[in-house]
C-alpha cells in the first residue's frame, strides 16, 4: 500500500510540475530551481547572478521557518516571495504555483531557491527548466560519492566558496571524478560569491540555456 | 489516510527507538545520534572524540550511497558498521537494530553518524541516549532560524571548524541568539576537528552524561 501512495503521489508531482513549466514557458520565464546543502551560499549565489543577469529577474524563497533571505533579497531592490514549508524539506509544485500567482505574470528568470538540502529536494521536479546544484570548497571533495542524486540531476554544478580554498582540503580532482562519473556532461564552475570571481561565465551560461524561453 | 499512515509510522518509530534505548543502556553503551549538514565535519568530530574518550567507542556510518567514511574509521582501528540507506534521508530503528546485531554485544560509546541533513534526521528517535548537533561557522550564523528543529531536539552543539573563524563572517552573538531562543539548556561547544581544539571539553561532557549508563 505504502508503494502505491508514494507512486501516486509522484506521478501528481510529476503532471503539476509539467503543467507549471509550460505555465512559466509560455510566460518566457526560465526558471531555475537552486539546490544546495544549509550554508552552502545559494542566496548571496542567486544575488551575484541577478546582478549580472541580462533579463529581469525574480526569486521564490524556499525557507522552512524563517524570511532572513527574502528580506536580504528585497533589501537588494530584488522581488522576492516567500514559502515557509513549516518543517517538509523540500519544495513541491504546489508550493511554487501558489507563490508564482503573488508575481505572474513575469518574464526574465526565476530563481527558486530550494531547502537547504542535498537529499530530497533532488527528487522533486518543480516546474523548473534547470536545476542549478551549488555545492562548496569547505564541504569536501567527497560530496558526489555520498549525495550521487543531487550530482546526477543537475544541469549546472557551482561550486562556491573559492575565496576559502587556500584554507582547506579540497581535492578538485577526486571532486570531479566523482561528479563525471553521475553527470559527464554538466558544466562546473568554480565561484566566489564572496568576491563575486567566476559568476560572469555562470550567467553566460544560464543565459544562454534560457535564450530559447525568453528570447522568444 | 495520510495522516493515519504517518502517525502510526511515528507510533512505531518511537516504540521500537525505545526498544534500542533499553537494549543500549542493559549492554552498558551509551549511544550519541550525530547530526549535521552535509560536509559538517561529523566523522573527523567523531574521530577527534574517540581519540579523547575514556571509554571503548563504536560507529554505526550511515550514508545515501559510499562507505567513505567506515574505511576512514577502519584505517584508524575504530570498529564501524556502515549502513548504506540507498536514498533514504534519515536513519532509523530498524537500520539500527540491524546494523548493532553485527556489533553487539559491547559497551561503551556507540556514535551514530546520521545521514548529512540538517531537516530530516531531527524529527526521528533512532535509540539514542543524546542527540549531538554539529554546525560550523563556514554555514553562516543564521541556521538557527533556518533549520529550528535540529537546534531545538539537541541535547549538546558543537560548532565545527574554528580554524576557518578568521575568513568567514560569523556572527557568533546572532548565532548564539538564535540557538538560546529554541534551546536554552543545550551545552555550545566551539571546535576545530582540523586542530582538536576544543575537543576534550566536549568528552569529558559526553562522558559525564554517560556514565550512568557506562559505568552503572
Amino acid at each position: 500500500m505504502e508503494i502505491q501512495v508514494n507512486r501516486s503521489i509522484n506521478e501528481l508531482n510529476e503532471k503539476l510540475a509539467g503543467e507549471l513549466n509550460r505555465k512559466f514557458s509560455s510566460d518566457r520565464l526560465f526558471a531555475v530551481n537552486v539546490m544546495g546543502a544549509p550554508g552552502a551560499g545559494k542566496t548571496s549565489a542567486i544575488i551575484r547572478i541577478i546582478e549580472n543577469a541580462p533579463f529581469p529577474a525574480y526569486v521564490i524563497e524556499g525557507d522552512i521557518k524563517s524570511d532572513i533571505d527574502t528580506k536580504k533579497l528585497e533589501m537588494l531592490g530584488i522581488r522576492a516571495i516567500q514559502i515557509n514549508t513549516g518543517g517538509a524539506c523540500h519544495l513541491d509544485p504546489p508550493l511554487i504555483a501558489t507563490a508564482y500567482r503573488q508575481l505572474a505574470p513575469v518574464s526574465g528568470f526565476l530563481f527558486i531557491e530550494n531547502i537547504g538540502n542535498l537529499v530530497c529536494p533532488a527528487e522533486f521536479m518543480i516546474g523548473e527548466h534547470i536545476k542549478l546544484l551549488l555545492t562548496n570548497v569547505t564541504e569536501g571533495s567527497d560530496k558526489p560519492f555520498k549525495y550521487p542524486l543531487a550530482f546526477e540531476k543537475a544541469d549546472v554544478i557551482v561550486v562556491n566558496k573559492l575565496d576559502l580554498l587556500p584554507y582547506v582540503d579540497f581535492d578538485e580532482g577526486l571532486y570531479m571524478g566523482g561528479v563525471r562519473k553521475l553527470n559527464p556532461h554538466a558544466p562546473v564552475f568554480m565561484v566566489s560569491a564572496k568576491t563575486g570571481e567566476g559568476f560572469s561565465e555562470v550567467v553566460e551560461w544560464i543565459a544562454d540555456r534560457a535564450n530559447s524561453v525568453i528570447g522568444k
